[in-house]
């Protein structure tokens, strides 16, 4: 099979809807970006990485990095971490706090917002919350070997301007003994996170370890177990989506993370790790082209998790 | 992979905690089933199934046959049928009614109560309920081989005579105009296709063609076609077993769907379609060691389809 | 404080507004009703009762006969009924089902149809049907002083073939044992109690015992204690609106009871009973002209049961 | 009458069941107060005040404090003050969240937690908190004629400490601008008022404004005007008791507003204002012994704003 050339064909023939979609816009660094920015990267575990389109421009990849903060917090935790963060789909928008109130304070998946909130406050632990986000900085710099990756300060500060319903889904967990950080230092993390700056190129190879039974086939970097991997994939899989994804299980059969950037990252267990930027969204706050782009992909190569 | 040796291993190694869980007890026709009845059977796509246990006694299905009817309903219909059903795990118990109302009568998937209420008016049709039903159990007869595949009438009768929750489901969709026939005529077949009774053997050797790109491999028969297939799986995996959904993939990372008479139908992609059945149930309402089994059977195999 | 001339003023203000507001139309027989029709009737403890407008023209009373039902039931079962049904406002809407699931098949108050179901159960106690519905139809003949008062046989043909939502509350409650009779017999009572038809001046009448520390200050009969008389005046208060009682209290400051018909029957103790139509609803359900009337009427007496 | 014989007699016959009920223990300030204060405090418009038992006691008023600052605030921004803060029963507990997720950050009435944070936040206005604060205090201290009334400073850093749940209640109607002033102002402000002392002695005289129209009848200061009086009786009505409102004006038949302290502020319309305060209670959040004072002195007196 020729990958290079399916990610050609499939950004070539969706490149004359770019522009379509509503850019997010709650705050102004994601606002003012070119709406017409498409790019692909396909990397597969024999370490080649196929690009199309805008694959080399980092943009915000916004909540796709909630799967490395799960994965750090899992190894530093291990299945304690379930106790304080379910496994289930939720069924609510991805910042609803009408599911915190019904499970007293419990998010119901690690990929929710306030999910989210407590892998951040488990992979801060003990330290300092700048030695925690260092580390994630460390492992992407290292398994997508580019040590330019960088977290966008205006993006992260913007975040807190705009982070009031974050703050109320944090202290709404804090008054049910929930986190065990303050909330204001748990915040700081969570915003600098999700400011993250990665190509599509860089995230494709940054995701490569949950194609390959949790270690990254290039640099030999085991990020998890290969148990663990298959959870992590299993996450992304039934949660990474809000409430999209069943659908996108659906219609599009790899495990996958949405960001509010435009971006996701999918995974096909054993075959590749997929990274596709357009910043245009659809109703349910996924990038519209990016996944046509992995439906086309899917049909193209065959590929699914589900047969 | 000695697979006969693995199903063994697997029912000798649980054996000893027949009897766990709390038996259904809803209707008098499932509480006084024998609680330590336990049987697995695993079919191949080479026409070979490994039985152990009771996996020749028929036990009631229940909600394992929204597989089915869904199959055959989507074969009728096409996506038209996702107008009135979406796809999307629920978040809720299986009898919730609170979504309906935030979601004007539309069931969040075809595995929740009221989402197999709409798929069986759908497989109804404009057809008599008889007439359905025949051809359900039609189905069951060929792909599974076995011209005694009955329903239950007791259990059928039973389940309406407790049958006022769905009732309350189908009047609510009914209030929406989301149901085409009379409620009375859909829950007739409703509480038929929920009263089947298959073995473990008959079960997956009739999920065979769900691990086989929809056309069984024994018989020849398509039931649905490739692609079709894949999205059966895939909403079996986010909405197999209601709010427990989430758990069953992250733990043991098979397609499958439960029942409440202590059923699990679970179907691993190009490798086989296995069948357990233990009455005991756990809190989410899936059978104990039926699931155990499962994990067992997930890691002395490897199989899983997430890597 | 001459009455009757505030009558005909309030009438004349609003008068220029008649048709106003939207007429229900979920049935045929309501949305057909005129929508210029708009009476006004206030009767007081001496025997008087002052109208204006279309105060002798019989229309639909629909959920005004809640009322009238709760007094009948409670008279029957006393205290014993607040099992089954709370006094409580719901802060839902008047069919909503949501609440119901929460509460575990327990209605949050009698205004509201689950409760009402209730109450028409309990009404009907271990007696006919029929036998309960000419016990209510009697009870208003006696007290509003007319043998010609009806039940509109279409209407309730009507409420029953557009009856789904109500089967699905009833059947609800039914599966959590909350109804003593079975689901098609109560909603034969119920639907017959919502098509009451009675003019202004009936309504008015027969609403005077609730001024009246529970007796008819005309006919002499006591309907329920005085103590019980407060009680159901509370009752209207807190929840005869629905999910707009909060605003009726603040705006009007009357006890009340609407109706879908476009009825309100207002109570000020040791005052007066008032009874208003106009069949144009405001956003809330209730009457547009009517509430407005009931201001008027408010100010113009300055009476109000908080000061 | 001789209210001041019943008031006595009320007291005598429940002294008996001091100390029945839970304590507020949320707070160590109010953990520690003696469960078996009672005292009861009736004044009259002629200028009299009765008093029983522990009367002359001050004990942290709470939520009754909602009271006072929703009558500042009505009087400094009128009716404005509803386009941000509802008027209707809530149906929840007083610190849900849900409620406000379903309604876009706007509070069902001012005395919920989330509905009194709006009215704090208009009272402040555009002033500095401490001006706000001391305006509430002022009011306070002069109709109560008491010049010691005070904040007590312990309590309030307390509802600091513990104030998680009202911070994320603040943050979450931040984040639909529905507030004016910065979060941590207005919730300065906001535990303050909560933790204002008084004695039942004070708490009738301060209240009995709302018994006589909105003027104070012994300083002659008029609070609010005569019909916003009876409006705020009204909400008290409907709304003064959280999720038990429907049941104190069933039962008890005053307008009232509770606090977790274990007072009550009950308001007889041109009869008396009455405070009743015994730290212990009952399972919705109310003074046990408090509401069975009310409701004997309701017997004694038959006083019932509905009969």
């Amino acid at each position: 099979m020729d990958l290079a050339a399916i990610i050609h064909e499939t950004w070539a023939e969706l490149a004359a809807r770019r522009g379509a979609g509503q850019v997010a816009d709650y705050i102004p660094a994601l606002a003012r970006v070119d709406p017409t920015k498409f790019g692909i990267a396909l990397a597969t575990p024999d370490g080649q990485t196929h690009c199309a389109g805008d694959a080399a421009e980092p943009f915000s990849i916004q909540s796709i990095s909630k799967v490395f903060v799960l994965a750090l917090a899992l190894d530093r935790h291990g299945p304690k971490l379930f106790e304080r963060v379910g496994r289930e789909p939720s069924g609510d928008p991805f910042n609803s706090i009408v599911q915190l109130e019904r499970d007293h304070g419990i998010p119901r998946n690690p990929f929710i917002n306030a999910g989210a909130i407590v892998t951040t406050d488990h992979l801060i632990d003990d330290r300092p919350v700048d030695e925690a986000i260092a580390e994630l900085l460390a492992l992407l710099r290292t398994i997508a070997r580019d040590d330019t990756i960088m977290i966008d300060g205006e993006v992260a500060m913007s975040e807190s301007t705009a982070g009031d319903r974050n703050r109320s889904l944090a202290y709404f967990m804090a008054s049910f003994d929930v986190l065990n950080n303050a909330v204001p230092d748990i915040l700081n993390g969570y915003f600098r996170q999700c400011a993250l700056a990665l190509s599509c190129r860089n995230l494709a190879e940054a995701g490569l370890f949950l194609a390959c039974d949790g270690t990254d086939p290039v640099t030999g970097q085991t990020v998890v177990s290969s148990e663990r991997c298959r959870r992590i994939n299993a996450l992304m899989l039934t949660c990474g989506h809000y409430d999209n994804s069943g659908q996108f299980a659906y219609e599009v059969g790899f495990c996958g993370k949405s960001g509010v950037g435009g971006g996701i990252l999918a995974v096909v267990p054993n075959r590749a790790s997929i990274a596709v930027w357009s910043p245009g969204l659809g109703d349910a706050g996924t990038s519209l082209l990016g996944s046509a782009a992995l439906r086309l992909i899917a049909e193209k190569t065959g590929w699914s998790i589900f047969g």
